[in-house]
């Protein structure tokens, strides 16, 4: 069986709050077995990594400049892209779904770009995203458990669809 | 002096009264000598493209993929990527500021990324995009006029700041 | 018919017989009404572009960065990224064909990008590239006259080819 | 200590010379424990995969497209893009060093990115590249073995000049 990805995307900066449910998000993501990709940077890509890694799981962190020394210390393996904030199709596009938790305008950029390329998306905390076509699309949890279980459902949701329509 | 190019964002297809808006606003740009930028498709860039064009105005679009012929038929000059997505950051950083206009997540994906380098954000349709950090910095527009009234107020502010406060 | 668009590629610095090429090869893209498009820095690209200027062409600059600031003086229209190297496939992929005059390593990535992705390239002065799997289909030149025909010797065979044999 | 990152390039296709030259650079990548990046799909990319993970160790695919099904199926861990021949610049800039081995027109790019961003290129078999500035900073190995060593002697080169010369 292939191994799921999420993508867990947020602010470089973050308070406790989002703190703590990056963190439960990366021990939920690491005890099914799934890989845990961010943006290898601190915040809330920082708090996944970290809780990822607690409970035992593999954390990737896809940086946005050349240098690895940038990236977290809870990462197990850093790729670096040099493309700025391009790098940010990379991080959603390697996760089979996204997890959104706070963040600014480019964790709002990634929200964008993932559900673009057809990634369903939890926005656990932060953004609220109304008016747009699709916007019923983005799916909102209140807890890191309720992120996950949302996850799952868009993804067998998109499994049972006939094949191509992506 | 030195030109001001204004980015127009939207859905590659879009109904009457976003098009509408569209060659408005693409009207208004090119009446002020400004050049409009685009990502080259059809819907809100073809439509601002139109007016641009139909006001005597200097239109560029900034394609996905690698062949030119895909380009809508208002734009005097197109380039091509062949990056896909990671294209939409060429099309908003190429804009002294950006004017969203409805569009899903794509256009979602161009707002994140404007506001995350520093450029000026206006939304006439479509998208409302509350909770997140910064969202009071996106501001709303409720007519083409008022669009570029709001994108001026914002670069003459940005011009006010202490240099390298961007 | 469309207008043809030819990408010039070299280094951002560099002496005075690869400055008197750039411009010559500027002037006679300039003169057939072709476009000229170029990495928008200086060196070849700003020899380049103020030929074209000189015998009255159009001239469109792709940049790495997000400052339209850093653009040459000698560009009609100027396109910016934020993307670091990775913009150099779209200043190729921009281009019917690609001329190269001198330059390194990031001249070196643009010859390689712009043949991966079927455009012709006509090396005027620099590389020379041998070994690897069709190294054959690089042309050379040892004129900004000869580069030309040969520009367009490529692009009448490609247009000759049945279609999607690109 | 920090571990070390090779990135092997080369063609998606490849003879068996080719691949037994890049199955020996994985094997050797892997048993001083560094991990291999590749670009994730066949051919060299493949067989130098194969290599590391037979000497047991680690691969990570970086993928041109979104789909992860379209990597080979020796990497441990695969991520996508969506930014076709842009996904190069990443490929080269998550290696310490890279190694080429036969390819084409993506393989000489991707050898041209990596030297421009400062990345140590050693070409195994493939192309030969002259009279660009700075050809000589590009070295040649006439065996796997002899790779390596260059490798290591351009990491150390590197290491021991002052700080911020890279």
């Amino acid at each position: 069986m292939k191994p799921l990805y999420v993508s867990v995307i947020g602010g470089g900066q973050c308070g406790a709050a989002e703190q703590a449910l990056a963190e439960e998000v990366g021990r939920l993501v690491a005890r099914e077995g799934a890989t845990l990709v961010c943006g290898g940077m601190g915040g809330v890509m920082e708090a996944a990594a970290r809780g990822a890694k607690e409970a035992g799981g593999t954390t990737i962190g896809i940086l946005p400049g050349h240098d690895r020394a940038a990236a977290n210390p809870f990462l197990d393996h850093v790729l670096t892209t040099g493309m700025g904030h391009a790098r940010n199709l990379a991080v959603v596009s390697s996760g089979d779904a996204v997890i959104a938790i706070g963040g600014s305008y480019g964790t709002l950029s990634e929200i964008g770009l993932a559900a673009r390329i057809g990634r369903p998306v939890v926005i656990l905390a932060g953004w609220r995203l109304e008016g747009g076509e699709g916007a019923e699309g983005i799916r909102y949890a209140s807890s890191a458990r309720e992120a996950m279980h949302l996850v799952h459902g868009a993804l067998e949701a998109a499994a049972g669809r006939p094949a191509g329509a992506g």
